[in-house]
């Protein structure tokens, strides 16, 4: 059997205990470490609260080599561990479908991901449209259809949930043009560089805005679901004088509020302080 | 403090580790039970599960005796316990609010919850557009305001996530009438019910959908995240023909599927046969 597990966001805690027992008992367990990270959590920490070796997965073996992964799950158990919930990103389904070409079973054990955990920001999950997703732009590729998406929601009244872009052992084009296979650092966007996308987004398109704009209000969220997570609400134009901290960050475009958020927003701002 | 603890969606040990330290730690222990349940798991195992009691809480008690569950909370933990992710349900922001008009400060242990576990479907989260909510109709009460909100979805080929009504300890208006206070068995609407209101509402609006309509291709799914899980494909027409058992059960209206997502529907319609 192939195990999805899902292990939260925040702490190495927040695995659920019908996970731990999978992890426990697998006969091989690998960490998706590419898509996502555990707040300020490394290898050697979940080693030791798990009681048994992890094996990282970077992009290259789970995209290139997912039969190394799946050898064996035939006649015995995997656990493939992703933070947040095992279906979060598209790369996983891939993985599922190679195992059922193999007739190999599996089984999801969910877990909170950013897409229920956003709730942490006091909004509504029901009144949240479509999520976009915010790639870091380069000076030659500055992509901006998520502002379509997001004047979508805003005409509709609804939430925008903006998952911010993360570089993991991104192969270096530099590199590769002098024919070596080097990685860039790991970079994780943060509020303010996503604001400032934004901002940059908005003001090329303005003219056939209406109702994004730069005193849009905004939610910025770090570490949700850590016990050092932080909540900023302010306007789109303030919230890169933000510092949030590590990652990893999200940022949620505010369509129309029911009084019941509103006061949620006051408590939730009230505890981070600028 | 307070703590609102997820307990995820399918077995007792689908609660975090995190989450279960909270619980034997807490000085009170609350269980959220009229939102959702926890397929076939009641109080009793529960308690047996975590050794210590456990106390059910009503609509009536936390909407009208809040004060009862928050009391002492501001020098000991109170942990009040809720199925899938705590801030799912507006009620519970109610609860925060009122915790934090009394400075008793609150932190939330996230889970798994329909609005992210539906990724078992099949169908990547970030292809579906606004949550709606299918209540049983009476023969005086049919509103259909969901047709629309699927409409708009469809129009912009994304899924919709319909979470199905849920009937616990409702207030008997018969026998309010009769000046007693009595309350109607539990109901939960399963995938063929809403289906029928579904056909219905299209049958009244059909000359004003582009999108939706009986041959829409849906997903019925039954106890996500239990290990009897049930997940049915099919058009909107047939897929009231299917019984899917026991609750919780939800129903996806889909959209425009990409290749991968096609794929994946094959393998969970393969899964759950007729």
């Amino acid at each position: 059997m192939l195990y999805l597990v899902g292990l939260g966001l925040g702490e190495v805690t927040d695995v659920t205990v019908r996970g731990l027992e999978v992890i426990k008992k697998a006969s091989r367990v690998y960490l998706e470490a590419y898509t996502s990270i555990l707040a300020g959590v490394n290898v050697q920490e979940l080693e030791k609260f798990y009681e048994r070796p992890v094996i990282p997965a970077d992009r290259e073996l789970v995209e290139e080599h997912a039969d190394e992964i799946l050898n064996g799950a035939d006649t015995a158990d995997v656990a493939f561990l992703v933070v947040g919930d095992p279906l979060g990103a598209t790369t996983h389904s891939d993985l599922i479908i190679r195992a059922n070409e193999r007739g190999i079973p599996y089984r999801l054990i969910h877990n909170a991901s950013i897409m229920n955990a956003i709730g942490a920001s006091g909004l509504q999950l029901y009144n949240f449209g479509e999520t976009v997703s915010i790639p870091y732009w380069t000076d030659s590729w500055r992509p901006d259809s998520f502002i379509d998406k997001i004047e979508e929601n805003l005409l509709r009244g609804l939430h925008t949930l903006c998952l911010l872009d993360i570089k993991v052992k991104e192969l270096s084009i530099d590199a590769l043009m002098k024919g070596k296979r080097e990685y860039e650092p790991a970079r994780y966007m943060t509020v303010d560089i996503a604001a400032d996308q934004l901002l940059a987004a908005i003001e090329k398109r303005k003219d056939n805005l209406k109702c994004l704009n730069a005193d849009r209000l905004c939610v910025g969220v770090a570490r949700v679901g850590s016990t050092n997570q932080m909540i900023a609400v302010d306007t789109l134009r303030s919230i890169n004088g933000w510092s949030l901290g590590e990652p990893l960050h999200s940022l949620v475009i505010i369509g129309r509020t029911h009084p019941l958020e509103d006061k949620m927003l006051k408590i939730v701002a009230n505890a981070t302080k600028k």
